[in-house]
């Protein structure tokens, strides 16, 4: 069975603070429960050794089985709600999917 | 025991053909078996979903047992002979290390 890596790297705006991060980190972390396609989620923050990080603070890795379930994902009710919590503070987002290989 | 997940995002340049990357990405898979601190490796090209990739076309995904071996790694003569090779190819890289929650 495939395995599609969802990697998302964001950086928040300056004044968005430390209990906010903690609650879209943690509105990011219940989303698998609404969302059963989200096999596997894993996030961490940057943990300081690279100099190539391009200012992203945070990543996050959910695993799907397919690409048409990441298509699904994005209008899905859950995601659309935390996308909508977490846009006012989001400087900036990459989003990279692959299959493993 | 922890698990640190070492992204690495690449775009090439546009004088750099298939079979340019492809010789990349066998020198780049072929590090585990040199660095045995390396221990998982994982990659794709970018699967065509997402509209905020930022230009990056292939996530290589690695992982180790701490931070000081992902500083350890940097270093290391086989890794070192691979950014030469890479480095003529690179339009851009992003490289963001997190220890797994």
């Amino acid at each position: 069975m495939a395995e599609i890596r969802h990697v998302v790297m964001m950086a928040f705006k300056d004044g968005s603070g430390p209990a906010d991060i903690e609650r879209l980190i943690e509105e990011y972390r219940a989303l698998p429960t609404a969302i059963p396609t989200m096999k596997r989620f894993e996030w961490g923050p940057e943990a300081g050794v690279s100099t190539y990080t391009e200012g992203y603070t945070h990543c996050f890795v959910s695993t799907f089985e397919n690409v048409d379930d990441v298509r699904d994902y994005g209008p899905h009710p859950a995601h659309e709600a935390f996308v909508k919590s977490l846009d006012p503070h989001l400087e900036k987002i990459l989003v990279f999917d692959f299959e493993v290989r």
